[in-house]
C-alpha cells in the first residue's frame, strides 16, 4: 500500500479482537456496525469463548485466522491488550485500532503500557490508532467501513473530522445527520500513541474525497510540525477547528483527561493565525461552517444581501454581518425594479430586502433569483419567517429552483423551525445550509470570508540573514561557563549585534576616567548607568544620568551616583556608557518560550501599553515575513506606528526585521530562555530602530 | 378597571373588526386563535359581509354589538381603519389593537393616519396596541386571550414577552414550544403610536404571574423613561433584551423598518449597564436566559461544578464558564468520597467530573445528588454524551430525581441529541433546562449570576449639589446673545465654576503687561496661551508657554508669540494665563448629546488612550453616584488611576463627583451641545482634580 494510513482507513480485512456476542459490549456493537453498514472486505470476529459473532465464523486468536488481515481492532480489557498486539504483529497486521481504554490517561501503570505498545508497533512497522479512542470510519464505497460504536453511522459526505475526544466526535456524527452533514473519513484519536492529528491532516490535505476537514482538539501535538502542515493544507482545502482548554482551568481539564500539557492559549491563538486555521469558539459554531463549506462556494467578496419577510431578524442579521466584518451590498437597479412588480406593497426593496409577510412562495423565487444574478452581491442570507407553517416547504422548494446553477455563496434562516421541520430538511438536502438563527447565517458567512482572504493572503518567506552564528555561541557558552542564567547588559547587546540587530553602542568602564573616555569614542550625547549585582532598580539610587553631553558631565555624573551608591550602601561593578538615542516611539519585542508550543514572540508599544492594555501581538518562532508585519499590523496601537496627526511614520519594516532576527536567534539557541528587549526605540520611516535595553534569561 | 391596559390585556368583550369567513386572512386567523385556546369572555366579530363567523354571530359594525365591548382589534385596510375606530370611540371601547398596517412605517401619508388614529385614542382615553402589529396574548386562566394570528398558541408560564418586530415574536412563540417555555403575556408592539414598552414594563413589573420579562427591541421608545422604569422592575425580576441595530447598518435598516431613529448603540450600551436589563447578543442567547431564569434559582454565586461523561465537553464548558466570569467548584471530600464507591473505574472525581462512558444512571443519579448537596457548589451543569440512545430517558429521569428539592441552580446539556430527544423533553418538562451544546450552558449560567451581582449591587443616589444655576445660564446667555455656539475659554470655566467644578485658575489679559500681572495674581508657575478665533491649535504657531515662573518669563513669552503670530500672519485677541498644574494624570470628561438618548456622558484616560484605544466609559445623564464610580472603574487603564508600582492613586471620589457635576450641568441646560475637558489633571488622592482646559459647544 502507498500510504502507511492505509491499512487504517483503507483495509481489505478487518480483524475485531474482543468481537461478542453479549449485548451492551463495545466488541458487540462495533462487529455490528462493521456489519450493517457493509463493509466492502472480509470480518474475521476473534474471540476464543464464540464460535461466531453475528453469524460470521469466529477465531480464538488471530494467528488461527486464514486469511492475511490489514486491520485489527482491539476492544479486550488493557491487561490483555498487549497480547494480542503481539499476536498481531506476527500474523503481519500493518493497522492497529485500539479502542481498549487504561493507558496513559490512569497515570504511571498506563503510562508503562502505552510505551510498550507504541514500541511494539513502531518495531513491527505498524500504524496505530488510540489507545483510548472510538474507533474509525470510512464512508468511501469501495470501504464503507463504520468502525465505531457509534449509534449511528453518519452520511456519506465531503467532510473528515478528527476528534481528540471519542465522546464527542460521536455526539458530533449524531447532531451531523440532523443537518445532512455527511463525511468521508473520521477518527477518534484518543491518546495519541503514534498516529497524531498531524498525520490525519496531511493524509487529508491530499484526499481527494475530503473537502473540508473539522478538528476537535485539546492540543496540537507537535505544534511545530502542525504549523507546516497546516499551512499548507488550508491553502487547498478549509481546516475548521474547536481546540479546547483555553482557559487555565480548562487547559487544567485538559491535562487531566488526556494526560498531556495544554500550552497557553495565546501560542494556540498564534498557531490559528499563522496556519489559517478557522477557530470555532464553540462545537456548534463548527457545525455551522462544516454545513457552510460542505455545501456551499465561497463568497467572492464582503457584499452579503439578505432577503427576509420581516424586518426584525434581517436587521439581527445586518449587525452581525457587520460586526463580523462583512458588508450590506448594494443591490443594483435592475435588481430593485425587477422586483418592484412582484413584490408585495409594503416591502422594503434595499438591502436587507423586507418583503412583508404577504411575500409568499412566488416573492422569495423572484427575490432568490434577482439578488443571486445582482454583480453587487457576494453571498445571499435568505430568512424566512413562516407566517403559516404550511407555506414553509413551498418556500423552501422555491429558494432550491431559484439558486440553482449559481455560483454564489447562500445561506438560509427558517427562524423558529426546528432541524426536522420539512422546510429545513428540503433545504439541507439540497445543499442549502440551514441554520435555526439568523445571526448563525451571519457569522458563518463571515467564517467563509475569512478563509476566502486566507487562501489569498501572502504567506510570505523565511528570511535568510547573514549573522556570526559563532560569535553569539561564545556569549552564551561565557556565561554558561560562569553559571549565570542571565547576560549582563553589555553581553546581551553583543548577542543582538552578532545576529545583525541594531543596538545603541554600549561600553563598560570602570571609572569615571574610562567612562568619560568610551563616552567620547561612542560620540554625545550618551546615557550613564552605574551596574552591579544589587542594581536592578537604577532609578531608585540615581543610578542612571541621560542625555550627557560633554565629557566633565560625564565624570561629574559619575562622581554623584559613586558618592549615593556609597552612602546608600549599595555596591557597584562600574558604569556602563551608551548612546543616546533621542526620539522614536517605545516599542518592545519579547520571546518566552511555551512549554509546549516553543518561543513565542511578542511585539507591542512601550510601557503602559503593553502592562495594562495588554496591547501585545504574538506569534511562534519560526516567522514569515508576512507574519512578522502582521503581528505589528495587529496591536490596536498600530496607527500610532504609522504616525498620526501628520508625523512620519516609524520604520515598520526595519521593525519587522528586528522581529524575524529574534525569530531566528531563539530557533538557534534553545538555551535562550526569555529575550525581552525594552525599550527598543522605532524611528523614523528610513532610520531603522534601536536596541535600547536587553534582558536575556539562559 | 384599574390599569390602563386592563382592556387590553383583561377583556370581558372583544370585537374582532374584519372577522372573516376567508381562509388565510388576517382576521380568520385571529378569530380561530380566540376560539380554540378558549377566550374567557364574550366574541363579537363585525363584518358587515357575513352573518356568523366560525359560527360566532356576525354584526356589520361595532355599533350594532348589543353589548359592551372592553377591547376592539382592528384587522381591516388602512384606509377604512380610522372609521371604525371612530365607531369604536363610539361604542365606549377602551383598548384597541390595530393589527393594520400602512401607517408610519409606509412614509408620510401614513405618518398623518397614525396621527389621527393616537389623536382619536387619546381624546377618548382608548389604549392603543400597533398599528402595525402581530397582536397580543395572555394566557391566565382567567382571560385565555390569544389575539394573534400566530400559527401555534404558546404554552402557559411565567415569561412575558414584548417584540417591537411581529413575526419575530411569532417565530420565538413557537420556538419556545420545543423548549416547553411558557408564557404569561405577549405583545407586538408594531409603531408603539400609544401604548410604548415601557408601560409594558411598568406593568409587568407589577404582574405576579410574570417572573421573567423579554424584550425584543428596534429602539428604547423613551429612553430617559426606560432607565427609570427599568433600573426599578430589574430590582424585582429579571429583564432580558435583545436590542437590534447594534451597527450604523444595522440602524438604517431599523429606521427603514420602523420609521424611527437608532441613536448610538454606545448609548443602547450604557442604557443596559446603569438599568440592569440583560443584553442577550443575539435571538438564541434570549432564549437560553429565559428558560434558565423562568425554570431555575439564581445561582448563590460563581462556583459551579461540572458532571459528565466524557472529557472533551467538559472543558469546553470550564472554558466558557472562565471566560464569562464564573469559577469552577472546588468539590469538598464529602462529595469526591461519596462518589468513589459509585463511579467507574477510570472517573476523575474532581471538578469536571467525568463519569466516562460506563457511567450510567445510577453514577449519574449519585453524582447529581452529591453535588447539589455540596456546600462548595452553587450551581451545576450536567452534560451527557450518550453512549447508547435508549439510556437517555433513564439519565434524565436520575436527573430529575436526583435534583429534587435542591434550591441550587441545575442546567443540561445532552450533547448530539435534539430539542426533540426523549431525554431533553423529559427535563424541560421538569423544569430543568437543557441546552444543544455544553457552551450555551456555561453562558447561560454567567448570565444567571451576572443578574445576581445587578440585584445586589448599589444604585447609588442622585446627588444633590449646591451650583449657581444663575450664574451658568448668564453665561450661555450672553454667548447666545453674541451669536456664538461656542464658549470663550474663560467663559467655559466660568460656567464650570458656576457648577463647583475644580479649574484650573485662568485669567485673561490684552498685553504683555496685563498678562504678568494676572500670573502675578493667580501665582507662579503659569501657562501662557494667545487667544484668538484663528488660533485652534495653538502648539502649530508657538502660541503656548508652559511652566513660567516670573514676571521678566511672562513678558517674554507673550513677546516671542506676538512676533511669531505676526510672522505668521495670523490674528490674536489678547492672551490667557492659566494656573500650571504639576503632575496628576491626564483625564478625559466629555458630553455628547446624542440626538435620541440625550446627554451621553463619557470619561477616559487622555490623550492616546481616548483616541485610538477607545478605552472610554459611556454613560447617560441623570448620572448616579454608583453609576459615576462605576463609570470610572470600567475602564482599561483603571489600574493607573489607582496607582501603579508605588504610586498614589489619583483622587477617585473627586473625579466621580465632578461626573455627577457634568451630568447635572448638562441635564439642566439643553442648549450645551457638547463638552470636552479636555485635559482634567487627576490629582493624587485628597488633592483633587483641576479642569485644564474645556470647549464647550452650544
Amino acid at each position: 500500500m502507498e500510504d502507511r494510513l492505509d491499512p487504517i482507513f483503507r483495509p481489505r480485512s478487518i480483524a475485531v479482537i474482543g468481537a461478542s456476542r453479549t449485548q451492551g459490549k463495545i466488541g458487540h456493537t462495533l462487529m455490528k456496525n462493521l456489519i450493517v453498514n457493509e463493509f466492502q472486505g472480509k470480518l474475521f470476529p476473534v474471540n476464543p469463548k464464540a464460535d461466531s459473532v453475528w453469524g460470521v465464523k469466529a477465531y480464538p486468536t488471530i494467528l488461527d485466522v486464514p486469511d492475511p488481515v490489514d486491520l485489527a481492532i482491539i476492544t479486550i480489557p488493557a491487561e490483555i491488550a498487549l497480547g494480542a498486539v503481539e499476536q498481531c504483529a506476527a500474523k503481519g497486521v500493518k493497522g492497529l485500532v485500539v479502542i481498549t481504554a487504561g493507558f496513559r490517561e490512569i497515570g504511571p501503570a498506563g503510562e508503562a503500557r502505552e510505551d510498550r505498545l507504541r514500541e511494539t508497533c513502531r518495531a513491527h512497522g505498524i500504524a496505530l490508532v488510540g489507545p483510548n479512542c472510538m474507533g474509525v470510519i470510512n464512508t468511501h464505497p469501495d470501504v464503507r467501513m463504520d468502525a465505531t460504536f457509534a449509534p449511528t453511522p453518519p452520511l456519506r459526505g465531503p467532510v473528515s473530522f478528527l476528534s481528540q475526544s471519542g465522546a464527542l466526535g460521536v455526539a458530533i456524527l449524531e447532531h451531523a445527520r440532523n443537518l445532512n452533514l455527511g463525511f468521508s473519513m473520521f477518527a477518534s484519536l484518543g491518546n495519541k500513541a503514534d498516529v497524531s492529528g498531524n498525520d490525519l491532516l496531511e493524509a487529508w490535505e491530499k484526499d481527494p474525497d475530503t473537502k473540508v476537514v473539522l478538528m476537535y482538539l485539546e492540543n496540537f501535538g507537535n505544534p511545530k510540525n502542525f504549523v507546516r502542515i497546516a499551512r499548507r493544507a488550508t491553502k487547498r482545502k478549509p481546516v475548521v477547528a474547536v481546540k479546547a482548554g483555553r482557559t487555565e482551568a480548562g487547559g487544567r481539564a485538559t491535562a487531566s483527561h488526556t494526560g498531556s500539557l495544554g500550552g497557553s492559549d495565546i501560542a494556540a491563538e498564534a498557531v490559528f493565525t499563522q496556519t489559517g486555521v478557522l477557530r470555532a469558539d464553540s462545537i456548534e459554531e463548527l457545525f455551522d461552517a462544516a454545513m457552510a463549506f460542505s455545501k456551499q462556494p465561497l463568497p467572492k467578496g464582503k457584499r452579503v444581501a439578505i432577503v427576509s419577510d420581516a424586518g426584525g431578524p434581517a436587521i439581527m442579521c445586518t449587525d452581525f454581518l457587520i460586526q463580523h466584518g462583512m458588508e450590506l451590498a448594494t443591490l443594483s437597479p435592475d435588481t430593485v425594479e425587477g422586483m418592484r412588480p412582484h413584490a408585495p406593497p409594503e416591502s422594503t426593496l434595499k438591502n436587507p430586502m423586507d418583503l412583508t409577510a404577504a411575500a409568499g412562495e412566488a416573492g422569495y423565487r423572484r427575490a432568490v433569483e434577482l439578488v443571486m444574478k445582482d454583480p453587487n452581491v457576494d453571498a445571499v442570507i435568505v430568512i424566512y419567517v413562516p407566517p403559516v407553517p404550511t407555506e414553509e416547504i413551498a418556500v423552501a422548494k422555491a429558494i432550491v429552483e431559484a439558486s440553482r446553477g449559481s455560483d454564489k455563496t447562500l445561506l438560509c434562516n427558517f427562524l423558529g423551525r426546528s432541524e426536522n421541520s420539512p422546510g429545513f430538511v428540503h433545504l439541507v438536502e439540497n445543499n442549502i445550509p440551514s441554520y435555526l438563527f439568523p445571526e448563525d447565517a451571519a457569522k458563518t458567512v463571515s467564517t467563509m470570508h475569512r478563509y476566502k482572504e486566507y487562501l489569498e493572503r501572502d504567506e510570505g518567506v523565511f528570511p535568510r540573514f547573514e549573522v556570526d552564528r559563532e560569535a553569539a555561541r561564545r556569549v552564551l557558552e561565557t556565561a554558561n561557563t560562569e553559571g549565570r542564567t542571565r547576560l549582563r547588559e553589555a553581553e546581551a547587546m553583543e548577542l543582538l549585534q552578532a545576529y545583525g540587530f541594531r543596538t545603541a553602542a554600549i561600553r563598560t568602564a570602570k571609572n569615571a576616567e574610562e567612562a568619560a573616555r568610551v563616552a567620547r569614542e561612542i560620540g554625545y550625547p550618551v546615557v550613564l548607568k552605574a551596574v552591579g549585582p544589587d542594581l536592578m532598580h537604577k532609578t531608585e539610587y540615581g543610578a542612571v544620568a541621560l542625555d550627557l553631553r560633554t565629557g566633565p558631565q560625564v565624570r561629574e555624573a559619575c562622581a554623584r551616583m559613586e558618592k549615593g551608591l556609597q552612602k546608600a550602601g549599595v555596591s557597584w561593578d562600574g558604569f556602563v556608557v551608551q548612546e543616546f538615542v533621542k526620539g522614536g516611539r517605545e516599542t518592545i519585542l519579547g520571546m518566552t518560550r511555551d512549554r509546549v508550543y516553543g518561543p513565542l514572540l511578542a511585539f507591542g508599544l512601550g510601557g503602559i501599553y503593553v502592562e495594562f492594555l495588554k496591547d501585545v501581538a504574538f506569534g511562534l518562532a519560526p516567522l514569515t515575513d508576512a507574519d512578522a508585519m502582521r503581528m505589528i499590523r495587529s496591536i490596536r496601537t498600530y496607527p500610532l506606528l504609522e504616525g498620526v496627526r501628520g508625523e512620519t511614520p516609524s520604520d515598520l519594516p526595519a521593525l519587522s526585521e528586528a522581529l524575524q532576527r529574534l525569530s531566528l536567534l531563539v530557533t538557534d539557541f534553545d538555551e535562550i530562555a526569555e529575550v525581552d528587549l525594552n525599550p527598543v526605540a522605532a524611528l523614523e520611516k528610513g532610520q531603522g530602530y534601536k536596541v535600547l535595553d536587553a534582558r536575556i534569561v539562559l
